[in-house]
């Protein structure tokens, strides 16, 4: 099966290369990126030196589906609703990995992401890619709109405690995050002087994966929560933790149980138990390189707060990772076609 | 004048010895460690190579005061309250960098440190050493409690917020240390590769410094909060960032307002307003060096939170250089004594 | 077919177990240790959290023959020599990680590893694991001898430029390595604080890797050199960069000639010639996770020097990869099995 | 005094203002920046929030004069050449941190920096500023061209051991060089996530301190020797770590005997001997943010080698404080002044 990626020159672009370098059934026959049209995939992507002699086009992509069986669109948000019309009449497949398909209500749009989205109708027709959550709805996709990266570990490790009696419905989220997370675009602050050493309080309020969370938790058990999301960027480049502050009572037993009926069979879910281990809880550490997302939690008994953790490589279970996953679900291929290196320990 | 510090091999003890060999009124004369005397200080502490001959003593404390103005504990919680008593009777004056003098109700240590305070009546004679709450006692002051690092980050940052008009009384805290907050001890879950890198959830309920940021918030504003702290190790050395999420409701000028007048005149609290800078909120990486607390917020008009940030390093404005300052009042000498190195950029 | 592991618990023992995670042809059944004997291998190496539910066993390996093919010796140097007679006995291949028999000349041992070796006869059995200059010798082998990290980057990078007119048989080569290198054994100089950010010359002169490189140079190309080795190590985990002076004279042209013949064919070496990309010069960054060798060199026309760099994964291609890629060659599997990752980039 | 710094908004220029901030005699009174005109400092500088309020000033040196003493031009190379002239005339003092007047000889300029010196008779007037080797000529200057870094470390390695019978007149010079060294300007290749854990030789063969080595070599032993100098960036932020290989036959006793008599009485120069220390040989780690250069050096009896280390702080005793220094020296003051904090460690 042949893919063409749209945007292929950022990280997101590049991970998709990168794993589906390894998938069986997919091949990425085209790579498109402006800025670096004519180029060398691996110019840009040096891991790729050796494996592709693919280079990336400036052509539209418009005039090369006749080939393609899936587009995935690796653009900015506000971007891919300029695709999605005229890929969808072409009858090819489309992964998005923007957020312009993710929220169900059009009118978080305006709020969230300062614009009106102009093609309504079509959000019903994407599904939400997250494998654990909305399987059987992949299974009959043709569309799918790919997680955000802060939602993806905050909804994991949120959603199966959701269901507890909340003293309060508002859940405090604290986030992590590597500086993949904020692409390969030049600015100042990227500058590695300026930014190694460095906890960035990139967005502490106002987060757009905010509505996205909101929006999965109640799917997931019906309940109305509001997330306080603080974003901050650290010293690393790959990896998220969302800390989460769920306010509710429980216990230990309580808890890990209600984390193993969520997640039962799932094979890219990883508790995190071992009290005897260098890593306790949920660390990106461990998991960058895979497609795992890795959960665990404390009890608070001070507050009755369950202290909730979700680790995950961003650029994989993610983006790119859920990406593929859900494809592989979509295309009825193995589920795990692709995505089943472990993580790189140590690194 | 004249000091000796009680456990100086410690990172702790490392950091007072650094700052006091640039100190005009201060000499240290004596330095304990049971582990490495009669070994040069500089071995340890290697910045302090060519600029002292001092060896490490491993005689008890009790036999070198006669030569002694103040004595600086710089050993583990639980181990203090066998040095006060008699250091007391001495007559010199402490600077105490433990816990164990820093709770005003003697009833905590139960709770959170796991021993009953054998000297209730003693605690009443130290006085918390941060001089921005507490100058006036400190003048009077012959025992200083220095407070703890994330403690002082967090009460900085919440102190100035405390009086408004709380939707909810409790006070979502998460801190990102360096490495160097836990010591210099070894560990195997220490070891550079196990280490780098990671985002170690070390201590996400339960925090002891939980009680004392509450009895400040107390002292500040009269105010009961309950705090909601989580502790991570993030990869670096230096430095804390503490965020916390306040619920309540007000503007951003309102909220500059509270903090200049909570600080005015204080020279080592910094206002982070600059959304032109690279460094638009606090963050460890600028404070690093110096004796700085560097104090910032954002508005969350979405559910009504002030995210309110406190940068520090942990050694300095978080650990030996509160210490410093406190003493320098205490003793009348300038308060900016040995405190004045701008922090180390980048680095 | 069925590996052991002898010495499970390192370094390089969990990347043998990583790596073999995905080998289609092998399955690692046992996995000694003494200090984690009925541990879960994931407790030790995180990575394989959710991949096995394997556990170190603290029986001896001869105890455990009667299933295994072969078994590699993740073992220190001086060891191996204590299992290699009983295990050829038994009729099992021997994958040796460790430096024991490596040196085709017995008389080496004594002055580099500090051991008279007490089974030079058995030296010769061994193929030196390094599949671009003994392949043919591979195909026979039932012993292989892996090569040292430091010594692979060296010799990949030094041997097409060997053959040379060399102005000065002494070639001085500068290996930066990381942390990883040094293993997951305890040290106070390993402590996190003590080692971030650090560079440190762990051995400057008398490098054990030294004879090894002598020798592969002398077979590769007839040549007697003496190599200047100094060995740093950096603040990252995975990776080495090896410099090297060659003192000769030629051009570009020539010197690209020279790689493109002396690899030709080859698929995990790589040469690295785009001067438009952020990677100019071989570096670390761009072959960890994977088993590429990279290699490029610049000329210094002022001194006629030849730059020439080696970057690897000190893990992969330092280690188990070069193992793995030597085992498939020995029993005819293909030679990429298991060792088609990409490298991870960006992390 | 007063002192003008024309591109003050670099990194040099920076560390001028975060030291001079702290030196009794001095106060920085203009500080120039095109792009940053009319800016705070701090904003470019955060080191510098609360310290000061200077803005930077479009306005041109020429104009400014008249109340400044000393200008510090922290320009690029090739830049310098076109104030000092104007500057002399004006009989303000200079000190300059560029290349263009560092080489006595002005030939070289053509082969090593591209231009021919339109000013070869003022080159006769500076006094090259590294206090341990021109201390007399400084206390007549009037004009300082300061070091360049990693030719600071280069010379005080080497120079106390080229006195030595040398069996190659070639010393192979390895450096591995801080970010802070490349400067704050925007560039893809310093983005964090490409160039975080990354060891990049950026400058393999004929790097610009080259003959600035040389020179000063000579200048101290009268040898002429050949510097094979191969510099890398690797993953921090300050410091220079140079490895010099020295064909030489010496012991342990003579080698510290030598670097002993050569810099007898100099206080910013430290011997790094202490086996038992973490810090067995110089590293940058530990002198990061003092003024100290930290020399040891190791033998190598396979090869008659001297492997000499030199470890500064790139922008300290490699640039700024070399400089204020060198002032210090021409204005009379104390030589220390400014220059006092220790490293500061664990960082």
């Amino acid at each position: 099966m042949k893919a063409g990626i749209v945007g292929a020159s950022g990280y997101v672009g590049g991970e998709l290369l990168r794993l589906l370098a390894n998938h069986g059934d997919v091949e990425v026959t085209v790579a498109t990126s402006n800025k670096h049209k004519d180029e060398k995939v691996a110019r840009i992507h040096p891991d790729l030196y050796g494996l592709t002699d693919l280079k990336f086009t400036g052509r539209s992509i418009f005039d090369l589906l006749d080939d393609l069986d899936v587009v995935f669109l690796a653009v900015p948000h506000g971007t891919s609703i300029n695709y999605v019309p005229q890929l969808m009449e072409s009858g090819v497949r489309i992964v998005d990995m923007s957020a312009d398909f993710r929220l169900r209500d059009p009118d978080k749009y305006p709020v969230w992401y300062g614009f009106e989205h102009p093609y309504p109708d079509l959000i019903k027709k994407f599904v939400y890619g997250m494998p654990e959550l909305h399987r059987e709805e992949l299974k009959n996709a043709r569309y799918i709109a790919v997680p955000g990266c802060i939602a993806s570990s905050s909804i994991y490790s949120i959603a199966p405690f959701a269901s507890l009696d909340l003293d309060n419905n508002v859940i405090t989220v604290d986030a992590k995050v590597g500086s993949s997370g904020s692409g390969a675009e030049l600015d100042e602050s990227k500058v590695f002087s300026e930014r190694y050493n460095s906890v960035r309080a990139y967005k502490p309020a106002g987060h757009r994966h905010t509505p996205e969370i909101e929006q999965e938790i109640k799917y997931a058990t019906g309940r109305d929560v509001k997330i306080a999301l603080s974003a901050h960027s650290v010293n690393m480049v790959r990896g998220i933790l969302t800390t989460s502050s769920i306010f509710a009572k429980t216990d230990e037993i309580h808890g890990w149980g209600l984390l193993r009926e969520f997640y039962s069979g799932e094979k890219f879910v990883r508790l995190i138990m071992d009290k005897k281990s260098n890593f306790k809880y949920p660390d990106p550490k461990i998991v960058v390189g895979s497609n795992f997302v890795d959960l665990g939690f404390a009890i608070d008994r001070y507050i009755n707060r369950i202290v909730s953790f979700g680790a995950i490589d961003n650029m994989i279970k993610g983006a790119s990772g859920n990406a593929i996953q859900s494809m592989n679900i979509m295309y009825g291929f193995n589920e795990s076609e692709g995505l089943t290196a472990p993580s790189l320990f140590p690194v």
